[in-house]
This record gives structure tokens, sequence and C-alpha cells, in this order.
């Protein structure tokens, strides 16, 4: 079972990441964080990468409900959605299957976080 | 088997915040997003919560070896360290296992990622 849920987009690769943004946000997803991949590992390696964006996306009232039950959960969140360029030419986006990743703590109390979660993960990229 | 390693520090939330901050670039990760749990769930909730942030932690050298191999990897970075209220007044911080983590994948060719990681965090959590 694949650890991640993506989508080839058609598109130009800043437009799919703001649309990648405002399809989390209908999903009920802030976006908290925002990695600029390539830029990173130009500045701190000198090595050249493709354009690769990592958004940490949080959905507020999940990770409440999460972190009531299991304090260190805080680890596993937020959780990313990647959007990358392919080898293609196509932009992938891609969603960290948050069963698969909450499957980590070993406590079977997140699993409905999860299945609530990758709804609202896949809600988002039929959007894209 | 825990999916975190952590310890409680005595101080004053904020300093601690610092301390480890300072720690984890002494280990070699650069800290690339800091969420203020607390302030977020106030702001989006109107819930309170303890204080509680999460810290994203990149040595960008492991995270380049790791995408190389594993394009999707990017879901799962960078790994985080949380800083918290423990219940008895106390602070504890708290670092995702890298090895659980990756285990997530799937992929035994990123294991020995995961120990220099986990060997890193160790060493951040001993110098607090």
């Amino acid at each position: 079972m694949s650890y991640t849920i993506n989508k080839r987009v058609d598109g130009e690769f800043d437009d799919v990441v703001a649309e990648t943004i405002d399809a989390l946000e209908d999903a009920g997803f802030g976006v908290l964080c925002d990695i600029d991949v390539q830029a990173t590992f130009e500045k701190k390696l000198g090595e050249d990468f493709r354009q690769y964006r990592i958004l940490g996306a949080c959905n507020p009232g999940l990770a409440h409900q999460g972190l009531e039950e299991d304090l260190e959960l805080g680890t596993l969140l937020p959780c990313n959605v990647v959007v990358y360029e392919g080898d293609d030419g196509a932009v992938v986006v891609s969603a960290v299957e948050p069963g698969n990743l909450l499957d980590v703590t070993g406590n079977p109390a997140l699993e409905s976080i999860g299945d609530d979660a990758r709804e609202r993960f896949e809600q988002a990229l039929e959007q894209l």
C-alpha cells in the first residue's frame, strides 16, 4: 500500500501550488508551513534540484482531537502535501496517506481521524 | 516501540524552545518551520490549549539523499521536534523517531538515513 495519494496535474508549477493551497483550504486545511526544497538545497548544499514544495496542511479540529488523544502526535503534524515537477514535465501533487502515517503511533483511537483527513485530501486532489 | 524520543527539561517554556533550536542546529538540523499550536487553536477554534510548538527540523544532506532515493519522501519531511508543557509543569521535548517514520515508506534503502537522523536527534536531546 502506498504511503501517499497523488495526482498528476497539467499546468505551470506555481499555478498548481496556488491551486493546491486553495483546494486544501476548501477541504478544511490551513497551510501552516511552506518549504521551498529547491531553494533550500541551492542555499545549503549548492545543489540543483527540481522545483519541489512541501506544504504543511492542518485541519485544526482534527489536530485538536488527535492531540487530546495523544499529546506526542504533534511530531507527525501537520500532514504534508508536496508539489513537484515530475520526470515527464507534468506537475505531481502528493499527499501523505494519513491512515498510514497515524499507524506509526500504534493507537487505534486515532483511526477515525486518519479516515477523516484522508477523505479531505481526496476531496482536495479531486478539485485539481 | 515508541514513535518518539523525548526528554523532560527544567526551565521556562520559551527558553527551552530557544535551546532546542540551538541544539538542533548544533546537530546539523535547520528549523524550517515553527508552528505555535496554542496560538493556532486559539485563533481557529477559540480553544485554550497548553503551550505547544512544532519545529520542523531538516538536515539538508540527509533530505537530499532521501529525496534522490524516493521522490515522495517530502510528504514525511521535515522531521518534527515538539516542545510542550507537560502535565506536571516540566517542559517536554520530543522528536519523532526517524526510523519508525521512514518505515512508513516500506523502503529499506532509507534505513541508514533514518539511523543517521536518529543519532542526530539523540545528540540534540542530550545537549538539553
